[in-house]
């Protein structure tokens, strides 16, 4: 997506692989909103690091992340002795894989990148095999999130107000992202809308990223707490909800997403609000039974206690521009802090794919047409 | 309450007077939860700039500071000219009606205190009327919120979780609370129970205030997000919610609070789970229609893009201990912050009075009982 940065536009994907200096570009995501800034990543382990420290996050980007890291450390190695290669390898792929041990993405991108490399014989094959396949892992990445900007666009009508959760954004993919993807491509066909970003306690990414991401392309837009939704549609403020998703089960149509997801999913029902999840393909799990089954993280309570942010002039050292952490709880006090919640299949209206819009009870039938692994 | 601070427990309420001094000495809540601290107000002006400052705030606390606040100015007054009593007294009012223009809770203490010293004759005779009057009427709010705990803590079994939204304490009010008042009944009573803080973005009065009265009085509690209330419903983590209220209307139960109360509201219906509202009787107003007649106040954007808190030794100046803001949201994005929303009446299963627990949909019938005015 185009960037703005002191009167300067221009396009930007959120990682990108730099084939001549055989560095990993990416957006360092932890200054946003604040200041944007690339950073390269000169080998496999700062790739890796880069994943790690949360440089990138997000299922796309640090999928695509892991493909080029892989590529990365398949270009660096010197020579023709294929048993060294392998080995190599396996320990490009062991750092990749372990940088964020609960993500899956990063090792089904990886697993596919090395199907490619092994139809080459050579280590030089074999190279070119692993750059080929990463850069196409990457490009898939933004054609799915096209797709589902396309479909998704047919929701939006002039003059509707659109609620988003959290930040599945383009800089949680490759570019264009799934929850954005519709306004984008609706601003394109010259729709006007207008988009509530719910606030997003405790990591605040709907008013860091998203805001960041609609301001970026000026799209008209309101940064609200989480608790404000309810009233906005109350007041008949609110005319569609899309979100994103961190897992969808093809059994049941349940879909995990970032905590609050399903009190708006419960208020959005309530009010008769058409509710939408936007995914790519590969967020479907077609294994797990039932919802209760998934796993929900219990993340630090520092993330509920406090808040970060930037500083005043007159409370700001000299030179202190990053993000500093404030405790804005009773110091006396703990928290708890699940990560996610489950959403059931019957408060969502639709999952916006890039094969279409379905309903999420359906995904299960329709499973051949939607990449069910055989 | 008792409050311990430094290993030494001594019992405080949020607003006292000290007729030897003719000071009126205030709970400096815009320190807690990080520090607490009592502050005198030496006249009837400072008291004044209390209220506006928001040293003090809740509707109980703010009208005892005003009717504490006029008998302080009507015993400052020297001599015996009834006329220029009179005239000392209206300046006084005004001081501290126009305090905080939209609060009525100033302004009908001060009348009520005003009656009471019509029926003096003497200028001596009507300052000592005004100290009664302005004991009595602090007196009478820790009475009534002493029987909402009595009635609201018939609730409260052994080993429930309750979920409470924002800050309905004794902070709020003289002493005890109204929403907090049921537990502190239930503790007495030796109950065992849990609560869930809503934090209550945007200014996190639950992370802040009410977790500091909790962890005060021992209270087994925990800090969420307020995006968390739905997942912990949905897995059987709450089995009672109570909030407090700005206004209830008499006609058609419905209750205007702190954003994101109509939300829990709805989420607690969904799961069939008891929703309850505690009040004083003067919380209900008799003349409003309906709900969407309630002014919902819309609050400073720097609320929602931003919040206050202390900052960790390393990014503080040398001796920086007050709470600071950082600002959080993009720094090109607005934000909408409507402070207030209106919950139907068939969301809530009863309102907790000091005349005992009503349905909403019944206060009418009762006005006679409820202090309905002729």
């Amino acid at each position: 997506m185009n960037v703005t940065v002191r009167g300067r536009t221009q396009a930007f994907r959120t990682v990108t692989f730099d084939v001549g200096e055989n560095v990993v570009r990416l957006i360092e995501q932890r200054l946003l909103p604040h200041e944007f800034k690339i950073i390269s990543t000169r080998n496999f382990r700062e790739t890796a690091q880069a994943i790690t420290d949360m440089v990138v996050r997000g299922a796309g980007a640090i999928g695509a992340t892991a493909a080029y890291g892989l590529a990365q450390g398949a270009l660096a190695f010197r020579g023709g002795n294929a048993g060294k290669f392998s080995a190599h390898l396996e320990t490009v792929y062991r750092a990749l894989a372990t940088a964020r041990p609960t993500a899956v993405d990063p090792v089904n991108a990886m697993d596919g990148i090395l199907r490619e490399m092994a139809r080459g014989e050579t280590v030089a094959e074999r190279q070119a095999l692993a750059l080929a396949a990463a850069e196409e892992f990457a490009n898939e990445d933004v054609v799915h999130c096209a797709a589902i900007g396309r479909h998704g666009a047919k929701l939006i009508r002039n003059g509707m107000n659109v609620l988003t959760h959290c930040n599945a954004g383009w800089l949680a993919f490759v570019d264009l992202g799934t929850a954005t993807a519709p306004l984008y491509a609706a601003q394109t066909q010259g729709k006007r809308f207008h988009v509530f970003c719910d606030e997003t306690r405790p990591r605040s990414q709907g008013a860091t990223l998203t805001a960041w991401e609609l301001a970026q392309q000026g799209i008209s837009h309101h940064i609200i707490a989480d608790n404000a939704a309810g009233h906005l549609m109350q007041r008949g403020e609110i005319d569609l909800v899309i979100v994103g998703s961190d897992r969808v089960l093809g059994r049941t149509g349940e879909v995990a997403n970032k905590i609050g997801t399903y009190t708006k999913a419960v208020l959005a029902a309530r009010h008769q609000i058409p509710f939408y999840v936007a995914i790519p393909l590969s967020t479907i799990d077609w294994n797990m039974k039932r919802g209760l089954d998934i796993p929900i993280e219990e993340r630090h309570e520092s993330e509920v206690l406090g808040a970060w942010g930037i500083l005043d002039a007159k409370n700001a050292r000299a030179g202190q521009v990053k993000p500093v952490y404030v405790r804005v709880g009773n110091p006396a006090s703990t928290a708890r802090n699940p990560g996610f919640d489950v959403t059931p299949a019957e408060l969502i209206t639709g999952i916006i794919t890039p094969a279409g819009i379905f309903k999420p009870q359906d995904l299960w039938a329709r499973r051949g047409h939607l990449g069910f692994p055989d």
